[in-house]
């Protein structure tokens, strides 16, 4: 999967935000040439429409493209028609390999991307080219493309922009900035609260910190927990629902999920490389089960409130609704 | 309306594009303080739940917030109990009064904000603040807002964040660059074609431009040309069925919509300060039928192809769709 979005992503920061994101993500490179010189992600992409638009003629331009880009040509078809693009395409391998060169692929952008890859594979292999790979995009998505794999789709790569650097399905991250915990003047922590009508939007409070527990390698849990008094007991109150008891899952290995990076405005740890990111999300989301990594009904995945913040979020929820503070 | 969208923004840039945007469409101020400053745009906002948590006591976090903004003091009263805080803000009202100053307002951001703001401002008049101004936020967008008008709030201004700033019901524009026309060895402009079994994404040829027509101040509909030929008459072909009959609208005025400020990389003509933008946005706005401007089916608003635009488009499609390209 490629990363396409520059064109959609606000400004220069939400482009390169979305680019280093996607390539942590998993995603194989990016079509964002200046996050690759800044972040050193890998780049890779076609010419545009607009190139075959300038030439007119597609041959022409092809021709033109491969004579530029030699040792990594890959050739939209779709300009006018894919199918004769991809006849074009085959003709300007052909000439590429009489020069030492091989046609690198083809892109797909628009029609019936399960039916038109297969063709073009079946054109490509009989021609002699079965190691030039196909890339498709077009308003791509998980769901798009799990579409293709079921229909049969030969496609080798998936260019994915719109979707993906918009979070076109839920625009905007519901995050907001509240208070776990203050200092006093005597330097001790003091717990915050903030009440809602929604117990969602009730605030947890303390100094808080995560423990991820593991069974087998696969994840089990998540304990938000207060870092100052420590993990009490590795189980879970549901965080909306105070009545459900704790829950206590089996694990047998337990991991910090926060680290300190900024303390009082000072870095106190090197940021991780870009690759350590990238093989860490993976390995998360490897451990995660199936059950909560399906698109469709996925099964939750269980995070939950150590016994102490949960009985002290009920006795700040109590003490503010009362109309006093209990410090 | 208040633009409020920092936190949902990408980055710098998505954030200031949005504060800037949100200004020339209307919005009378931003919460982006950055903004104010490189852009001039004028800031307003309140202060964040937190601060109220940090005191703990909301009492003393309005008096807080009064004597360090006591000319320009709205305050948040939902962190706890939104009734208990507009009791606690016409309390630090009186004494901010007793000292000269006067109450700006207070802010809603949960809950049922018809009915709290008609309750808020009941409270605020029978206490002696009738010029207290009542803003309200939480997710607004249009309909929410056109919602509360109908219900009776009595809301003075709208802090609009992230249902502005990200689009969010349609969170990619989909524009797309294309060529037109390019100019051959001669300097002669060769129109360009990009076909699609889409007709709405088949690309219209040629060094486009845009004439708006109006009647007794009033759009009537915008006519795309080509401007090496000029506007062959005042009739719109329909952009996606090439069988309609062109449509010939009464209009008493005409203006050009494109207006060049770079040319081959340089800039021709002074950018529009942001108040011109923002008056000529309220000015086309107003000249929008009210069909055309309402949320529920709105009328479309017409634009179509200039009759040579039209024929020449039929041309190139049928050349390229042909394999043959005419000059």
């Amino acid at each position: 999967m490629l990363e396409f979005g520059l064109r959609r992503a606000q400004g220069i920061d939400g482009a390169l935000g979305a680019s280093r994101a996607a390539y942590i993500g998993g995603a194989a490179a990016t079509s964002n040439v200046l996050a690759g010189r800044l972040l050193g992600i890998p780049v890779r992409g076609t010419h545009a429409h607009s190139w075959v638009m300038f030439h007119g003629d597609e041959l022409a331009a092809f021709r033109a493209y491969a004579e530029a880009m030699p040792g990594n040509c890959t050739l939209l078809v779709d300009t006018y028609d894919s199918i004769d693009g991809v006849r074009h395409a085959i003709a300007v391998g052909r000439e590429l390999r009489a020069r030492g060169h091989d046609l690198a692929g083809i892109r797909l952008d628009s029609g019936d991307l399960a039916h038109l890859s297969i063709e073009a594979r079946r054109m490509l292999d009989e021609a002699g080219f079965p190691d030039a790979k196909i890339v498709a995009s077009n308003d791509l998505d998980e769901t798009v493309i799990g579409s293709l794999l079921e229909h049969g789709a030969r496609i080798d790569a998936y260019g994915v922009g719109t979707r993906l650097v918009t979070g076109y399905d839920q625009p905007a991250l519901g995050g907001v900035y509240k208070l776990g915990a203050s200092r006093d003047e005597h330097g001790s922590w003091r717990d915050a609260i903030k009440l809602s009508e929604q117990p969602t939007k009730i605030t947890n409070p303390g100094t808080l910190a995560v423990r991820r527990l593991r069974k087998a390698g696969e994840l089990v849990a998540d304990i938000i927990y207060d870092s100052d008094v420590g993990l009490t007991a590795p189980a879970l109150h549901d965080i909306e629902d105070p009545f459900r008891p704790a829950y206590a899952p089996e694990f047998d290995e337990a991991s910090e999920l926060l680290v300190t990076y900024l303390r009082v405005g000072q870095p106190v740890r090197d940021p991780d490389s870009l690759d350590v990111a990238r093989e860490r999300a993976a390995r998360e989301l490897a451990q995660l089960s199936p059950r909560a990594r399906r698109f469709l009904n996925p099964q939750p995945y269980p995070v939950g409130l150590d016994p102490h913040v949960h009985s002290r979020k009920q006795e700040l929820v109590a003490a503010a609704r009362a109309g006093s503070r209990p410090d």
